[in-house]
C-alpha cells in the first residue's frame, strides 16, 4: 500500500483551498514543489472551464513564489501525447490537477504518454497535487460518482480506476462539508482497499514515503476497515443498507502525522492519552 | 450506562419517519407500547404548531391500531403539573415526544411533576419515544443545538441536560441526511460519554435492558471513544480543529443489535467474518 521510498510527493486536497492571503495549503504544495525554483503544470483536464480555473492557479502559484506555471489542458487524448505536453512534464517540478469532474482526467490522461511521463517524473522526486476531481483520482481506485449524505449503501456510489498514484486507499473530497462519511464506506466495502481518507475543504494529505502529514484548517477523516468484524456486503442487493462493524476512526487535523503502513497515527510521547 | 432490566422500553427515532404506508419505525413503537391495547400519550412540548403535529400522530397511531391516542401539549411549566396531564400519563402505555426544538422540551418539562410522572411510569415498564428533538433528549445530557457538515471543533456543538432515560450517551438525529458526523464526535469530545448513536432518518434505536436493536430503512452509526488513544480537547481554543485517534465505528442497519454493556454488536455466529 505505502509508496516506495524513493517516490516523490504528494498533495492531495479535499477542494476548496484558500487561494488569497494565508493559502497555506497550496503554499505547502509550492514549498514542495521547489518553492522560489518550484516549475509547476497546472492539469486542467477536470474542468469545462479551464481558462478561469488555470488563471486563478497560475495567479497564485505566481504570488506565492513560483519560478515558473504553466497550464496544460487537455481535451482529447491526442492532447494528451503531444511534444509540447510531454516536454512541459519533463521541464516539471511540481504537477498540479485541478478541480472539475474526475472522470475527465481517467479518460482524457490514463495510459497516455502524458500519464506515462508523471509517473516517470513522480518516480524521480517530483510532486503530484490535485484538489478535489484531482485529489480523487491519486489512488489505483476511485469514486467516479455518488451520493452525500446517505447511509452506506452499494448503490450509493459508482467506483473505477484512478491514477494510480497511492495504491490501497479510497479517497473523498469535500468530506465533513457534504456529509460524505457514508458514501465513503460504500466504496470501502466494495475495494479491497482498507484505508479510507476523508479529506475536508481547504485540508490536505501531504504524502512522502510511508507516512502522511496534514495540512490546513479543516480535518482529514481516516477510516480503517482492516480488522472489522463483520460486514454484510455479500448478502445484500444493491439498494439495501450496508452493516459494518469495527472500523476504525481518526480525526486528524493540522500537524497530525499518519504512518500508512501500521495504519496508524504518528503521536508525539507526549500527546498519548495516559492509559 | 445500561438501563436497570426493570426500566420500560426507548423508542428513539432519528426524525423524518415514515407516516404513511408500511410505517415500520412508529408501527414498532405502537405494537411495543401494547399493540391494539396500546394507549398513546402524544407530547407536542418541542413544538410551535402542537396541533398540526399532534394531529399527524393521532392518524397514524390510530391507523397502526392503538386503543387510545392523546395529544398532551404543554406551554408552560404549569401546564407540566396539571392533574389532567398526570392523568393522561398515569394512564398510558407509551409516552411519543414528536420533533421540533428540544430546549423546548427540557425548560417546559425537566424536574416537572409530569417528568416525574414519566420516569415513574417507565420505570413500571411503559414504552417512552421520541422522533427528531424528541430522540435528542433522551440522555442524560443533549446536543442543544449545534452546525452540521463541519469537522469536529469544540464550538460545533452547545450542550445541556438531557431528560435522562439514556445515561452515558450521546445521540444525534436527522444523522447521515443532514453530515454529522463531525457535530456528534465535537459533543462526545467534550462529555463523560463515550458513545454517541447517530442515527439516521426513519430508523430508530430500541433500547430494552443492556440492548438496543436497529428498526428502520437507513442505519445506526455508532461511535465509541471509550478507547481512544489520543484525544487534544484540553489543548485547544474552542473553534480550533479537534483530533481524536482510534475511535471505534459500528454501521448498523435494521435487525442489527448492539449490547450497550459490552459495547460490542450483537452477531449471530455466521453473521462473524472469518479472520
Amino acid at each position: 500500500m505505502a509508496l516506495s521510498e524513493n517516490s516523490g510527493q504528494l498533495v492531495i486536497i479535499g477542494g476548496a483551498e484558500q487561494k488569497e492571503g494565508e493559502s497555506k495549503v497550496l503554499r505547502e504544495f509550492v514549498r514542495r514543489a521547489g518553492g522560489t525554483k518550484a516549475r509547476i503544470v497546472v492539469m486542467t483536464a477536470a474542468t469545462e472551464l479551464p481558462r478561469e480555473v488555470g488563471e486563478d492557479y497560475i495567479k497564485v502559484f505566481e504570488r506565492l513564489g513560483a519560478e515558473q506555471v504553466r497550464i496544460l489542458d487537455t481535451v482529447t487524448r491526442e492532447d494528451a501525447s503531444s511534444s509540447t505536453a510531454l516536454e512541459a512534464i519533463n521541464n516539471a517540478t511540481g504537477v498540479f490537477f485541478t478541480g472539475g469532474n474526475q472522470a475527465r482526467i481517467t479518460s482524457i490522461i490514463k495510459d497516455t504518454e502524458l500519464d506515462t511521463a508523471i509517473h516517470k517524473r513522480f518516480s524521480e522526486g517530483i510532486v503530484v497535487g490535485g484538489t478535489s476531481a484531482g485529489a480523487a483520482v491519486m489512488p489505483d481506485v476511485m469514486i467516479v460518482e455518488g451520493d452525500s449524505e446517505t447511509h452506506p449503501r452499494v448503490d450509493a456510489v459508482e467506483m473505477g480506476p484512478g491514477m494510480g498514484y497511492l495504491p490501497g486507499i479510497v479517497i473523498d473530497q469535500h468530506f465533513s462539508q457534504r456529509g460524505r462519511l457514508g458514501r465513503l464506506l460504500s466504496a470501502l466495502a466494495q475495494q479491497p482497499a482498507v484505508l479510507g481518507f476523508g479529506i475536508d475543504e481547504d485540508t490536505a494529505v501531504v504524502v512522502q514515503g510511508n507516512e502522511f502529514q496534514v495540512v490546513g484548517s479543516g480535518a482529514v477523516t481516516v477510516v480503517d476497515v482492516a480488522e472489522i468484524i463483520h460486514i454484510n456486503v455479500d448478502e445484500l442487493l444493491k439498494d439495501e443498507a450496508l452493516a459494518i462493524c469495527g472500523a476504525k476512526l481518526h480525526i486528524l487535523p493540522d500537524g497530525y502525522r499518519f504512518n500508512l503502513k501500521t495504519r496508524k497515527p504518528v503521536l508525539a510521547k507526549t500527546a498519548q492519552k495516559a492509559a
